[in-house]
């Protein structure tokens, strides 16, 4: 398998262009995600999945799962059902947060969460549905050229990622943390490994497990994802301090207003910046192996601490 | 691969025993299951999950999940890790069933409801890492003997079963019928087909196809546990009116008083008993091709019908 597309290519290093780039794979994603979930009988449950599968959103998942899948040798074709799946588990989580037994959040990308809009019934059948559709969609869409046993090792690192050891985990502690302002670093960090880094890492992994990347390979995925993974939160923490909710197109300052223990809150925001700076530049450094076919992973990296929203 | 279990065997078979085979069988699904989620930090997640996976219950999926395993020529250790992921989504279909937000039920099995024990919140995520441990499950924990593909269809099979083709779709109409009292015949068959049905008839099909069941043999598999799933909801109605909170282990009574449309309401008792019956006729009528070793699969069917809790 070779890589395919253009920006990959050395002869145009010098001129890569992320917002082109992050454009294009936008609008693939958004593509391969709309005709995943056509709108059927009972059409209620298809269209409150898809209100919040399309609801915008950077695909930054989805693209770190394509990208890297480019860099390890794959093409975007074998990377496309897992990176729709990554983007259906992490649409799922946002959903169920936003219940008003979790996080009882009323805007979500400047829209109406769905609770707001189906009722958390709706909504919460939403969030299983596309759970379970990220699963058969993986283990039904993968190509066959991809051998299953590959399959099927994405599966279980969806699966890990989303579950009691990822996403979960982090939820249920950061759930237990809310309102207590003696939140440690070592409780903060385990809530942002699992909520955040957990299915942005399994998102990089699975595109190079898809190309059967080696086990050194894959732990340097690993961990240039953790890093970016850490960084990207605590970006999170100092937009909510410092944006609009007009910026965010979410809540803003509801860290402060629920009293929550978050990066800014113990280091201050120039501790955290330069923080979240020195992740980014060991997440490339990770990379260094792969050479120029690394870019695209690198400026993605360099976009998460530069982004405003 | 050949049936190692000694109720497999014909000499036997004129003295097969069900409450002692569902007896046994449920012991190996708990330990099982007891097995498949250790209590780790953050101990609140798992304890929730293990509640209601471990809260008793009949066990019938995971058992009918081995049975057909074993009908087909296969063994109890291939089929286990699919019999404990069937279980672990119907628990996770019941907690999330019974939240203030959809059946609003304090009692389950006869012990307090997860977000009675443990808030709404928790009880979300306990399911949601049910879910999510089911498809990981299957995945890493099927031995190496049975082709890689079949497990992907195994994966496929429960994805779909719980999905908006599946429980949650028919969880959905099942809210929206809710309260009417003109729900028709196939509104109502729609219901259980996907709540009810489509489970048991992955849990029965999965078995088969771990063994590498032929598509016409898949099919027989598929049209009895369709018959067997209709008749089990059927009693289950019926149960509803005749049967008092202690035996039931849940809230009885409970459609009545929502105003919901059943088959017994439909057609009156003792016509649905008599569908039933037909039912479970059609369901054995499917095992004649497999002879003596169908002898489970067609008790357990008889079992359904003559249930009273």
């Amino acid at each position: 398998m070779v890589a395919t597309n253009k920006f990959n290519k050395s002869p145009e290093a010098s001129t890569f262009s992320l917002s082109a780039y992050l454009k294009e794979r936008q609008k693939l994603c958004v593509t391969a995600l709309d005709q995943a979930i056509p709108v059927i009988y009972p059409e209620r449950i298809y269209e409150a999945m898809r209100y919040s599968l399309l609801a915008g959103g950077k695909r930054v998942r989805p693209i770190l799962c394509l990208a890297t899948c480019e860099m390890t040798g794959g093409t975007i074709d074998i990377a496309m059902p897992t990176a729709c799946a990554v983007e259906m588990i992490h649409t799922m989580s946002l959903i169920h947060d936003d219940l008003p037994a979790m996080d009882n959040d009323d805007y979500r990308r400047g829209k109406l969460t769905n609770h707001k809009v189906y009722g958390e019934d709706v909504a919460i059948l939403a969030g299983d549905g596309l759970l379970a559709l990220a699963f058969e969609f993986v283990a039904t869409q993968t190509p066959q050229q991809v051998p299953r046993e590959r399959v099927l090792q994405v599966i279980a690192r969806l699966g890990r990622a989303l579950g009691a050891a990822g996403l979960v985990g982090g939820q249920v502690v950061d759930l237990e943390s809310e309102g207590k302002s003696d939140t440690s670093l070592e409780t903060l960090n385990f809530i942002h490994n699992h909520k955040t880094a957990a299915l942005l890492e399994a998102s990089v992994v699975c595109g190079g497990i898809l190309t059967g990347a080696s086990s050194q390979d894959v732990q340097r995925l690993s961990r240039y994802a953790q890093n970016i993974g850490l960084a990207f939160q605590i970006v999170d923490d100092i937009l909510d301090i410092t944006e609009t909710q007009e910026q965010l197109g979410k809540t803003a300052g509801k860290d402060l207003k629920a009293q929550k223990v978050t990066y800014p809150s113990l280091w201050g925001l120039d501790e955290s910046r330069s923080k979240a700076q020195e992740l980014i530049e060991a997440a490339c450094a990770e990379l260094e192996p792969f050479g120029e076919l690394a870019q695209p992973l690198k400026a993605i990296a360099h976009y998460i601490i530069s982004r405003n929203h």
